[in-house]
């Protein structure tokens, strides 16, 4: 499996649990079972794969999915070498044959033909017919397919299909609680416990904006990267600004509003 | 016929009939006559196409069907090698040539060109012109396209046109009765009776709310999903939570009345 | 000719004329006139059209048209080979060269450089040029275009240009007299008079029904299915449904229709 | 100039003028003045830039245009051939370096670039800059552009931009007046005067009803395969059905009023 | 400088100024300032720019743009080769490199990628990132980057952008006054001055006409046209019809409006 | 490194910094945070992102987005040699690789897969897949993305993602201050203080002029054409009609207006 070393997370990576979603996550893993990480941006759901990666000991192959993606950048392709076209196994064909976790991050923004390509992976199949070389491959049994999902973007023209969702098991993120946020800006960025504190509740008042004008309020992320401007000597109120408010929005009532949320914090 | 064994259906699929589906088949096969499956997704279409192909003894070339997909990743195309360029079957030609079923699943999705490559072979001609070659392939005596088609799905831009409809017997499909469907969950997820029968009472409350904001109600799939994660020791509310309530909705009163009616059958 | 070997039609294909329509071919024919076959899915334009490739002795090139369809498709295009790129004939220019009637079936499905490509071929000039290799062919003396084209299909935005529509004799057909229907289902489905009479007193019923929701009526095609399954077995009652009434609605009120036009022929 | 030979027009084609066409298309040819064909389908458009090029004694080069054909089509390409990449020059090209007239058929059809490809070559410039390989071709002195435009058909999303109009010094066509229509029917379909008559009279009834439902009225083209037809022993009434009224409209109140202005004629 | 040597203008174009436009144009050169042309169409942008080429000496390397011509067709692609890919410079590097002037005329038709390309060389970095090949076209000291823009054509769906505008020094055209259009005309087309001021005239009156259904009034283009036929010995007013009045409209009151335009000036 | 030295900049690049900028961004480059640069076009954006990589001493690669640009464009591809397909970096991967400075300028104009490749370099991840190629690149330690980002074009159809906009800490940017911008007129056109006064303050006057027609006013990069003009002898107000006036309205209004404020400023 000398392949797929790349892929291996050879360190954990930091991931503080919100609920039950790692014993969730080990069952449906068990039977194989697709997962579907549901929640918001910047909420951890990549971290939260990692981890699990590098707990079941599992090569992780991520894909992080655009509209312009097609089966062939899933599946593989015929490449032209010196004695011929060869065929090249795409991401998703080597997680299939390896056993790794192929992780499909933002999958509603792909066409729907990447959609579909999983589909005879993700019930009792188990397998990946490579129509253009008219061979079957059958999922190694480490083999296992997650998807993210971040519900606040869905429109209309853009959904994953009934026949798609119906395969996976699902787990729901949201941001973590204070004292849990509080602990990963401590970790991440570097600050004491106070700062990180002062940060955590400025992004709660942010996110009680969400909906008056504001797509989403701070994610933790963002959080993290004020932290890292604090650490080093940027006064928090910039740094607030450079991270958190100008970034997200252009709006001048908005920005007053952040700004005050941040004021009433310090 | 070596080059389709990949293709063959070595051991019985499950399959428990609900009417005369596999009669009907069977008189549709003996005159070679185009099949369509109607029915919602997740009711065991797929697996009724692999239980025939199996029963009658012919390889399976199942097509996902998709909206990028091309008339040439059906027929075949050149490729380029080193002496040239090679004409490359498609799994469509394939199945022509050595005499399988060619399952097009969700034709509907392809655009119109993978329609319309069927048309010669679903009348009498049989024939598979390939006109990238000029060679037109006279279908094997054994050779049958079956397709499925969700009706719940067809919008006025995507549909079948009359003249490819009316070449096909068609079967519907509907989930299964309670009885068949609790014997299928205790033999798929490995869960007892008595917890089949609660998961299936679930399902059938969850599809009583389709129409009421639902697009569609659990599927027997959603239910094999939730006996599983019963099986890995996941209790039961979680695991319905987990596979049949947040894969499909993010709207919160809908939430609460499928919660509701999990509560109600537990 | 040997190349076109394969597209020679050996055997009489079973046609029952209508009316004129086969010493009016053959007058068009006489002067190459382009023809164009009218009329609704199903009805035997195709059919025709092979019969009178067999009784004019010339070999039937046929080429179902859809939207994702070339002018490259039709007229050919260059291919890379061991010793550079070479030339290779479409179906359209073989037929050019080689004598052959040409069927473009379902023409305004294609694309408007299918369309125009036969311009040339179907005025006084007769050539076809092959613009990317600087060639022009002139077409065999036997050569000659014939097109079908479903009024009941057509669009604002998917019609033939006058430009086109002026090049061409045209023939109107529609679904057989009784009798001669009945003639045909006995033949084609191996069932005797008086069920192939029952059937086609069904199938007038429900054309009768086309406007109240149905795009169309039963074709001559759906009769003869529906007749196959009952000559293996099926009951009459259940093969119409088969044949004639799942594949081409899921309106419950039209299947009601339907069902009653098939129990009042019984 | 061998490799223009296949577009001599080596018998004159048979063109009778309408007007002083012939003597201003000479004198536009004298400037090399680029000339634009207005007027609408089948009246004589194409015959009459084939006579010219035969009473000029220049090659003819005609492209069909399209909107799928890209500049390419017109310019050239490079192709692989076993030495490496080769220029291969489109019609333009060959017509602007050897001298022909270039017709380019329905111009406002092609996409953009087609258009703006001959701006060069129709101001006082009169070259051709192969852009893709850094080659200027100046062009010959006998080269001339030639367009064809269907007022009629222009919408305002098609149409030709001003700067591109506005080269052109342009010629009107309408149909021949009935003495001239008749003897071009006589010649062309090989019947009688009086038979000649007759559909040329039709023909103008016909060509009354435009704009009562009607696109175009009856073309010359058209009575000339209704001619045709009828020297083949097909009753007049019915070769006007065939060649008149069924290919050019569906709508029975029309068909209807085709018919009654064939029968008021006969 | 050999590969240029194609693109070098070796005599003088005639140009007759109508401002300062020599004036400030050789003020712009003088700074590598880019330049834009602004006016309606034909009235002699592209010439000024030969001519400017010619006075200072430069090769002038023009491209047509239009909204199928990508950023490769500007800067180059590789080729295929028969020792492997070769890049081949497209011509806006080929000016960059050798210093040509390099004029794209009507910028505005192009797609995006064409005018974000001459960002880097329309400001003070004054380089070409060729990034298919990661090399870094620093400008030759004499390169200017030379524009055409007809605000007449613009609508807000084409436009340029504001960060593409604002690299600009920018000349106003128009027609030139009747005395320089009557030398421009005896010049061009080889008329005598008094035919030359008669044609003058009704394109002045036809200029009148625009904004009452005519886009445009008759170009400086279209006088030298009607001049030219005059000069084979048309008929002034046949000439004018030809030239000035069929290729710009086929509305009956504008062709009659214009005829009694020309009637006027005779 | 030696492959980035083309991107290395080797002399100090003009900067007058307007506000905290350079140490802010200093404090991002230490956590290698991803930095956008907000503001409007012709401030400085550009200039300043060149200033930090030459205080930083990083190479500098600078892609300008459109919406034709491909994730390929950006990362890489397959390129045909005489010994196969080679895979050749794109300037974001040279970057990664070799630890530049990547800057994206105008990012929104791109597709969403421009934006979607950079997400796991713009995290804790810091890895690039190259998918074609089965390969996880981890940055160099001194890779960084910079992003430019001009608000006052965004529309609703073209924004950045939440999910990627929160991954950036975020300059703002203006027009500088008059004393800042009269010292960079000097500087970069060559005029005396008097006149870039002068200058400056039509520059603000217009400025005003802002939504009363005028997307944007007069950018520092417009002060600086008009002041270049000048410098060769043009007069003022001719200078600033050609580099401020001309190339951003052809509205006689706006014309009009933006005439008196220079007027008023002499």
């Amino acid at each position: 499996m000398t392949i797929l070393d790349a892929y291996r997370i050879t360190r954990e990576p930091f991931y503080r649990p919100v609920g039950r979603e790692i014993e969730l996550f080990e069952a449906a893993y068990a039977s194989r079972m697709p997962v579907m990480l549901k929640g918001p941006t910047g909420c951890g759901k990549t971290r939260f794969v990692e981890h699990m990666a590098w707990r079941l000991g599992r090569p992780l192959v991520t894909v992080s999915c655009h509209e312009d993606m097609t089966a062939s950048d899933l599946v593989g392709r015929f490449l032209l070498d010196a004695e011929g076209t060869v065929w090249h196994d795409g991401p998703l064909t080597l997680a299939v044959r390896e056993g790794a976790i192929c992780y499909l991050d933002e999958i509603v923004e792909a066409r729907q033909d990447t959609t579909v390509v999983i589909h005879s992976l993700t019930d009792d199949r188990r397998i990946l017919p490579l129509e253009k070389k008219n061979e079957v491959v059958t999922a190694h049994a480490d083999f296992q397919v997650v998807i993210s999902y971040n519900p606040g973007y869905q429109s209309v023209l853009k959904d994953l299909k009934e026949s798609t969702k119906q395969r996976f098991g699902a787990l729901a993120f949201a941001y973590p609680s204070p004292a849990v946020e509080t602990e990963i800006v401590m970790r991440e960025a570097g600050v004491e416990r106070r700062m990180a504190e002062t940060l955590v509740r400025i992004a709660e008042r942010s996110r009680n904006l969400k909906g008056h004008g504001l797509e989403e309020g701070a994610s933790t992320r963002m959080l993290v990267n004020a932290g890292l401007l604090v650490a080093r000597g940027v006064p928090v109120e910039e740094a607030c600004q450079v991270a958190m408010v100008v970034p997200i929005t252009d709006d001048p009532d908005l920005r007053e509003a952040l700004s005050g949320a941040i004021a009433a914090c310090l």
